[in-house]
């Protein structure tokens, strides 16, 4: 038959894990969100409806909440591998997985000068996320790990031009030396191995990225995000290379001259839609090949 | 004619304001969404058309911007407060104004141990409200600050019960000692009057909220909030009354007893819908009368 | 003491009831979102702690899905009778009970020219929904019952002006006798009394807010809306106020003269923020005290 | 220099661009999101900050808002190849140029028995979209449609199974014979070629999978898409492959056993998330290369 099922995957996505650490009363969280999938070979689940070769969803939900207490969660990245590899040697029919997780990040409340022991506020600066990919078991078995980090939203009011570009027939933009740059980060990184103190990369790699961004006097968004991931490639030998998606999140300079009102860069305008989209890669010449390291990460060139 | 207009009001949503003081190196942001609406004898422009009395909402928009610059954001409240008298003198036809602001926070992005002069990140703990209301203008005007905040996502892992509730035939709920209990807080505070020394008020408040929900041992959800109100009243003579809006956001305990796995407390599914929806007022009895200070109040009882 | 509780009701939100009928081959669905909520003598639970006359949020969940089953869901009006008089009568400290349920519409998929019998497609035009509050039990029992659409999205290409309005030193906006109109409507109308055939009332003034908005020339957004309700209460009797939040969805004309186009009327920017907000009310001389009917009923001046 | 630039693309997203068509008093409307992203030689832009390359996306806009007016919108399809072109010969850096359209749908309101002729209200079932990917310029141009549809819900609520399955330690599903089946579709297929009419074929392969979802009784969600995916590639020769992905939006049979009530398949409550989620690929044997057709194509395996 000339038709056939071409490359497919599924599984569970988005278990709300949540996972408290209580062995001293200076409770520890980690709040998860996990999805997992399956690829391998599937055609009989899709074109006869035999479903013999298939591990449901939800024994893959069950399983992610039962590892969060199993194994725990050292860090997500741990907990994806760990998964990860649980699945494919639960599956037979399954020759690669897929575990994306996010974390969302939560900070003691402060009583009298210090961190509550068991109360938590949600602070807004940025989701931790991290795909991975694991191929085949055994002696055969490739995993990549692909970390980053989403909703970060930064904003300059100064040290950023945009001029000299190219103008046709429908350019009616002004160049100007001040303007306010903004962007919603997503970043990720792919590590070139799996060898690394996740946490303390994770954290420090965040770090130069906003400091990186505050640094760099800007011609466009584009020179800015390339200088931050240059800076994370020189100072983090454990990642291969680094992809930004970033909106242009607009300022508009308010025309106040109607009204008779000077605006030297004071008042903007936020917009919406539309907005410049940004995507672009920085990576080093002797990285090791991606493999399947950017399957099912969204939103990537 | 049996039929007429009954209350009514209209104006310009969510303009994006963004301010930027730049008078040293050393930049300050204040990010706003602004909201303005004015109440009044409108009859004309519903019933036959006729918009003699209507001041566009694309003025009361550009008033917004234009006032950014000229009066300056030295808080939302007194933003909101100088727009609403404005659009009462403007619109002769307008008996009372609606001003909202919400504020969005931002930090500085640290380099080198200190904060940058003019790069920021946003930070999430919460979203800074305001809601005045004017009536009139002249020795009779009144007017009415609502102040809050929005979006702030708390969690306690422990110091938590219910039990001993009402049971009915419908009752499958198991009493609990020990649980977790999360809340996304919307909190209105209406102020005694406006000689307030508002951010100062509102940063004070938003860090005894903070505290009371991590000292409180809650008996229910009721109860803690309860508390935290009776705190703010006790301690801010400036504010009247205080209401809450707060989803019970459900954290359950998995049972892994089917996989031979203990779970004390360790490992919860963070459910989305349905959500317990808690709504409560702490008020003073010798409250000034509210008069129109919950006119346009979002979901509140 | 002098700090006390205020105003204040809970109960369980947005439970996702999905009724079934099957007692034919021919099934029908009734796609619910259910959220309930409770005011009375609830002190105890929210000064003391003490429970003893909560009836718990799971509770009121459990029962708005035995009751879907049991009494079944012959319209959402009827529906949220049945509950409120429920739960006041389950909490003795309960003195008023809130209902309010939206229904999503689903059309039967086409095969053969003919509607499937149990397979459906989501569509898209507004959301169903009532508003239900009951005060009391036995011969003081009032009932109210407020129904409405939300999300019902309208434009009309021509056949709107907009000019003769009030101008001040901050109008830039042109006159236009030629404009789209555009909104995404939020409709509420309170009932008279309760003796009413709920899903014909619903489909007829549905239809004629449609029929309306279409014929009606626009000189406002205002006073379409104005006409639209006009022309419910005159057509329905047992409709005693309807009000209508309406933003009004700007479409800007392009100015495409900079590439040497004309733009008579035909290509638009749809704007997302900021937009103008309508709000109002058209009633009855005679209409019935409103009582607790409006109690909250989000998003209305 | 041991680190450079990788793949990466630049463009504006999500321009709403509306189009009426008024040439006769029988409005059209077509209603579009508009994204245009450019990739090639762009080296200079993101390592020194040189712009003499970028057309700006700025630029990019007016262009859509232009061409919108000048060539019309017979199809967002010819729309998206039009404007895809243009962007290759007006960026000299640019070799290949990403288009992608989304599309509202509206219907006409109805007025005495007849739609409307300038009045429209917005339907839901699905959003169309197309995402066009051309490569180079002359006669080694190449040019990639993959169009599909989005956020088309539909709901079975019988004729479905799911059993037979792989079963673990952590397997607590219960087999079925009889169960919801529901999820909200996100379909995309690549033509063969670009000599369609595109309207006609789009509305064709909608109708036909609305109709298989409905014939087809479900073993599994993967087989009911796989037999979708397959009428389509068997009646439509210009579609190369299909991919479909589609979250199980759990509808789970509620237990009204502890209230003695019996449930057999009628009163379900509908899950937000976790949910299943079901990625794949029906494809000719025979397919021309897609080559970067699924350049820039969120979410599919």
């Amino acid at each position: 038959m000339p038709i056939r099922l071409g490359p497919n995957q599924y599984g569970k996505a988005e278990s709300r894990v949540v996972r408290i650490y209580r062995d001293t009363p200076r409770h520890r969280i980690r709040d998860l969100n996990v999805s997992s999938a399956l690829r391998g070979r599937f055609e009989d689940a899709h074109v006869s409806g035999d479903q013999r070769d298939v591990l449901p969803t939800d024994t893959q939900k069950n399983t992610a909440f039962a590892f969060a207490k199993d194994k725990g969660v050292t860090s997500i990245e741990e907990f994806a591998l760990t998964l990860g590899d649980h699945f494919i040697a639960a599956a037979p029919a399954a020759e690669g997985a897929r575990v994306a997780v996010q974390e969302y990040p939560w900070e003691r409340i402060e009583v009298d000068g210090a961190g509550h022991d068991h109360s938590f506020v949600r602070s807004g600066a940025g989701v931790r996320t991290t795909v991975v990919n694991i191929d085949g078991s055994g002696p055969d078995r490739t995993a990549h790990v692909v970390s980053g980090i989403e909703d970060l939203t930064v904003l300059k009011s100064t040290g950023s031009e945009f001029h000299g570009f190219l103008k046709d027939e429908y350019t009616t933009l002004q160049e100007t030396t001040d303007r306010i740059l903004a962007t919603s980060l997503v970043v990720r990184w792919r590590y070139a191995h799996t060898d690394v103190a996740w946490d303390k990369s994770y954290d420090a790699i965040k770090a130069l990225l906003l400091r990186r961004f505050a640094e760099i006097h800007s011609y466009a968004l584009q020179q800015t995000l390339y200088g931050m991931g240059e800076s994370v490639l020189e100072q983090h030998p454990e990642v291969a290379e680094i992809k930004f998606s970033a909106p242009n999140k607009h300022h508009f300079l308010v025309d106040l001259s109607p009204f008779g009102v000077d605006n030297p860069g004071e008042v903007f305008h936020a917009a919406d839609r539309p907005y410049g989209l940004i995507e672009l890669t920085v990576q080093r010449d002797d990285a090791p090949d991606p493999g399947n390291a950017w399957h099912g990460v969204p939103g990537f060139c």
